[in-house]
């Protein structure tokens, strides 16, 4: 395809996708498609002869957007906040038309600079000092992966368990990762990846009301791992909770952590975005004394997805970790840039920087601010409403823009409890008019209203509260 | 943004992406930027308030594209070809724009199931059977260090060096890792991250002039290793090195392995393209038998960037390495659907699956076919050419598109020819006309020249060699 026939045809596309976001408002949030529909519905193999756009533009209306969940619906409650904001994708189209390969610094300068350029920009937005120095993943996930290999490494060095020695396999003694049983479930995946184990990653303890993690029961731990020879290695610290957006101590984590010589990764990927607003930096204090941060831009922010920021104080610590440099990668500038690629797991990547570099451009750090903040006032207006309802209960704190709501009908409790819970969340869901989504809180299910979808606006959450009342009541009716 | 802010900004920026790739034959091939150029050119923060589209592509024009170095050019010969073909470019502008959240099946049942779909498609066009079920990655890099993760735990199911118990630390014999030293740097790299040590990571001799992986040297390191008490956990092989696209004999290397038990990891990110073609499917024989694949369409085939496939035989066996579970992504349909969160490393993904759905179905597999094949014939042609020109060689067969070619004037040798090669390669980039690398070969240099960016025809590399041979002679002047 030349590029006057991609002139054409991505003007359609673009009308396409600016008049699917016009029409989301008016689609079932979610999809209603059942297993195996959309790809039953699509050829079983590839043409061999071109087909034309409209045959493109037929199957997107006719099996793609119904096999959707929208996750850009002013209705979408669920998870969190997917936010793929337009001028972050315009960004996008830059980087897919643009076609750059990110392999090394030579291979696309301005794709490297471009990527420490706007890791900057949102360091400075979130307060952070200079010390700090930022790389764009593809999620949190990795992120957290890499951190943990970082501090594995660090905690071997020197040792025959190094990787550059006869690695974890021969690791004199066990390193011990720590967390909080309410840290992203990535968390765990990542240690056990790393090669740390089940058996020695700790569940640290947590305070009540707050959900965080209880410093004191993390330093008995600690101790106690140290007193039976094994090695505290580290600790993932969660601004921000996937459950209930709870805060872990971040100050008193860093202090215990570093008199055992353990990293301390802070896992702020939903969070994170709250850094940009002064009056939610407390959330963060002690952040400047850990050694990486993780969070998502892709989230509540606005960035096109696969846009992570990963900071840590020493790039040479990381580098150390991931640098491989074979010689057809190597250059004369080597010494003088950055290779990203020797900062995460992969080699490659695409123009990542556009997306969060159009966005912070065309809407502007002020504007951003009063999305989040009118989120938050939204939020806390909600929980507002929820707590002088009668048989509503907000069943966990509510630090930042997601609210953990039951509604408990006289008597019930338990698997009871747990039935009408679920019953009165799908009834909203199959309504297509919301999307919200159950989680467990010690053993029990309740309900995720999570606020922050970029077009979401009071009026809808009115019409959710509504919504949720109107579907409780009925399914209690049922009981 | 609202939609129809959006939908002008995005045709301005569609032009600006078609008239990027209708004069991108003209700019210089390699971006003559120095360090740090690109971020000076830049402000120092982020703007407060909204900029205009305008001053976004002012800043492209004046300091984007010039820190490009152009991978879309079709004198682009450097690294392997990175083919952005518009048409999958237009799916990406879908996927940018829907902004679906794939972290399951429920939030995006369309983006799973295009997935596996165009997977599928993909597997039939490579001819391989139906036992692959194939996944998207971003990069090999990340693909292999998946499958060194899922060997290493299937080396080490139900011992204590179990993942699930305590973790490779606690592993009863060390494991170790094959791999030609011809196999790409992240091969290393992963096995490394996955925690063998590098004193576990064997490096297989290759045979010559093949530069193919001796398997007679495999299963002699296997028997010692297997003597000594280690445990052979797994293969890299690699179809299409990277520096020369040389095929290790996966035929020969899986019976070995599997006497073994070890796992095979077939890496073929840039040859992948080339099993579309029935001529060059001999070069994969055996591949049937390996236990995981991974190929990049982001490479020759076309697909934007961040589309490699990853085909394992058993999923269960990834899916029970990479598995989580958390109760906020449970959903009545866990059972009857794929959830490709538990099929690699991050738990969100994009839509990847339309990028290679859009280039498949607008140019069609006969026209990419017939395009792989151009590419083929012109690399052989070239080839040609430089075995009749006195004092020019190919230094490694060229079974594919890439060939490595020195030019060694009379007499020169060691030291002094490796000045002549890097400095002729310089002079040639620094032209802007054409871009090449150099590699190492046997510890000295040599230049790659790679065919097969999407826009090259034979007019391009007639061009080139005309230019490498009156760079070369200009250098051999001048010693």
């Amino acid at each position: 395809m030349g590029p006057e026939e991609f002139r054409e045809a991505a003007h359609r596309l673009v009308d396409w996708v600016a008049d699917y976001r016009a029409k989301v408002a008016s689609l079932p949030v979610r999809s209603r498609v059942e297993p195996g529909e959309v790809a039953g519905a699509l050829p079983g193999s590839a043409p061999e002869a071109p087909e034309p756009l409209s045959a493109l533009i037929e199957d997107l209306d006719r099996v793609i957007v119904p096999g959707l969940t929208h996750a850009q619906h002013p209705r979408n409650f669920a998870w969190f906040p997917a936010n793929a904001a337009l001028a972050s994708v315009l960004g996008d189209i830059l980087a897919s038309g643009v076609g750059a390969l990110g392999i090394s610094w030579q291979s696309a300068p301005a794709l490297t600079e471009l990527e420490q350029v706007v890791c900057d920009w949102a360091r400075q937005l979130c307060g952070l000092s200079e010390v700090w120095h930022g790389t764009i993943c593809d999620g949190a996930s990795t992120a957290c992966l890499v951190a943990l290999l970082v501090a594995r490494e660090r905690a071997v060095a020197g040792t025959a368990g190094s990787q550059r020695e006869a690695g974890l396999q021969a690791c004199p003694a066990p390193l011990v990762v720590y967390t909080s049983p309410e840290a992203h479930s990535s968390v765990a995946k990542a240690a056990l990846l790393a090669g740390f184990g089940a058996a020695n990653l700790r569940s640290v303890p947590i305070l009540r009301p707050s959900r965080a993690m209880d410093p004191a029961a993390l330093e008995k731990m600690m101790a106690e791992d140290t007193a039976a020879g094994r090695r505290p290695a580290a600790v993932v610290a969660t601004a921000g909770t996937t459950a209930t957006t709870a805060f872990d101590p971040i100050d008193t984590i860093c202090g215990v952590a570093s008199s055992y010589g353990a990293w301390v990764h802070v896992d702020a990927a939903m969070a994170g975005s709250a850094m940009l607003l002064e009056e939610c930096r407390a959330l963060f204090t002690g952040i400047e004394a850990a050694d990486s941060i993780s969070w998502n831009p892709h989230k509540w922010l606005g960035s096109v997805l696969e846009t992570s920021l990963f900071y840590v104080k020493e790039p040479a610590a990381l580098v150390s970790v991931m640098a491989t440099g074979p010689s057809y990668l190597r250059s004369s500038r080597d010494g003088a840039v950055v290779q990203y690629r020797d900062w995460g797991l992969p080699l490659g990547r695409r123009f990542r920087a556009l997306r969060l570099w159009a966005l912070l451009r065309l809407e502007g750090a002020e504007a951003i601010r009063a999305r989040l903040r009118r989120d938050l006032a939204n939020a806390a207006r909600l929980a507002g409403l929820v707590e002088q309802a009668p048989g509503w209960r907000l069943v966990a704190p509510v630090p930042l823009q997601t609210l953990c709501v039951l509604h408990v009908p006289e008597g019930l409790a338990g698997e009871q409890l747990d039935e009408h819970t679920l019953a009165w969340c799908e009834a909203v869901n199959s309504t297509g008019e919301a999307h919200l989504t159950p989680a467990h809180l010690d053993g029990r299910w309740m309900v995720r209203v999570s606020v922050g979808s970029e077009t979401t606006e009071w009026a809808d959450i009115e019409a959710l509260w509504a919504l949720m009342q109107r579907t409780a009541r009925t399914a209690a009716a049922r009981l």
